[in-house]
């Protein structure tokens, strides 16, 4: 076991806010005949492939704000709703600004704060992730993201550009996420990793936590037992 | 007059925070025979112009964690504390990520935090922007700083910047500071601007307050006057 570390990076979407809940929710609400789940699904699901195609400069520098529009004029169509105007549009694509938290989320922030700097590092982009803290009441100390990088994760330099700002030492940074594609390039950088374990990230119904990420530093039902586990209580 | 801001941009050390009350007090507890307020006073004197080094491209781009610690090594041999070795050096060089807020700091921009994204945009690098908002309770939304544009204010790039992370109208901008050259330079940016008194910033005794900087937006007594004039009670 590694000595604890000083700094927290949280990955957002599925780990600490519930995109899948808050989107089926808001455009349930919109467009009652809709498919929700389908499309909060259709729209997650082209979120790699758009984030790939600019890491091999088959696009330049796009912020995730503009991946997503890209995405929603195409999923608009594919779901009958080309109809929606440009500032219907707009204020659809900001539903990411306005994800809501896991239940635990902000309870284990608090706690985690007490003790570690806690920032997101995510793909959102900074407007994107401090408009969601602002909604969702998220205590970050400050506002990591892949933005500050020009590279998205999983590329080094977004896990190695923490390092570098806070001239930490890897096993001084903690990365936390709900993916283990992430926690595995972050621990090829060297950093430690806590696992979350999120079943609903998805949607549907809570299957009996299997915990079997052992591969990590730690494997958590919640950022609350994340706080648990650090000794923040 | 223009609509109000949506996002209110602070310069720091000396309008948010104390740097010289903070440093009297710290180097003035570790060495009590030294002149703490000469000592605080060359620190910051050499501020500027080592920024002006880097803007001219004298240096390559240096963080102020980096400058303080060059001015430091040399104002130690200057006021005989050369015997410094490197950890204490380091660690009296981190006096800058433990500034203490202005006592109205923290109440107006909690105020403040309730209509507005509050940030700040100072010269200081994130790390130590983070670890002072921790130390001094400052309840920021994100941490803005001049390291992310790779630009020292009163250069355009840091105060664009801003505007083009939150895709903002420069109107939709309002730069706080207790500094008339920071607002002029913010102004010429087209961002609204707000003047705060700090008659203390380099200590002394307070001076009848005299509000004459009326070429800026407004023109605030402290962080909670500020509050009160944007309407948050």
């Amino acid at each position: 076991m590694h000595a604890k570390p000083r700094i927290l990076a949280f990955d957002t979407f599925g780990t600490v806010v519930d995109w899948h809940g808050t989107i089926v929710k808001e455009v349930g609400t919109l467009f009652p005949r809709l498919d929700a789940h389908a499309f909060a699904k259709a729209w997650r699901n082209q979120y790699h492939p758009m984030m790939q195609k600019v890491m091999r400069q088959e696009l330049p520098w796009t912020k995730i704000d503009d991946l997503h529009r890209m995405i929603l004029n195409v999923i608009l169509e594919e779901f009958g709703l080309s109809q929606l105007n440009e500032q219907q549009r707009r204020e659809l694509n900001l539903v990411w600004h306005r994800l809501n938290a896991w239940p635990d989320s902000v309870s284990g922030l608090k706690k985690l704060k007490t003790q570690f700097v806690i920032a997101p590092l995510s793909n959102g982009n900074l407007s994107l992730l401090t408009h969601m803290a602002k909604h969702a009441n998220l205590p970050w100390d400050c506002i990591l993201s892949a933005e500050l990088f020009k590279a998205y994760k999983p590329d080094p330099k977004t896990y190695l550009g923490v390092l570098e700002l806070f001239e930490a030492k890897p096993s001084e940074v903690m990365m936390v996420a709900a993916h283990a594609s992430d926690l595995q390039a972050a621990r090829s950088c060297g950093l430690q990793t806590a696992f979350i374990y999120r079943p609903l990230e998805w949607g549907g119904h809570p299957s009996v936590p299997v915990l079997m990420h052992e591969e990590f530093d730690l494997t958590c039902r919640s950022i609350e037992d994340l706080a648990l586990q650090l000794g923040c209580s």
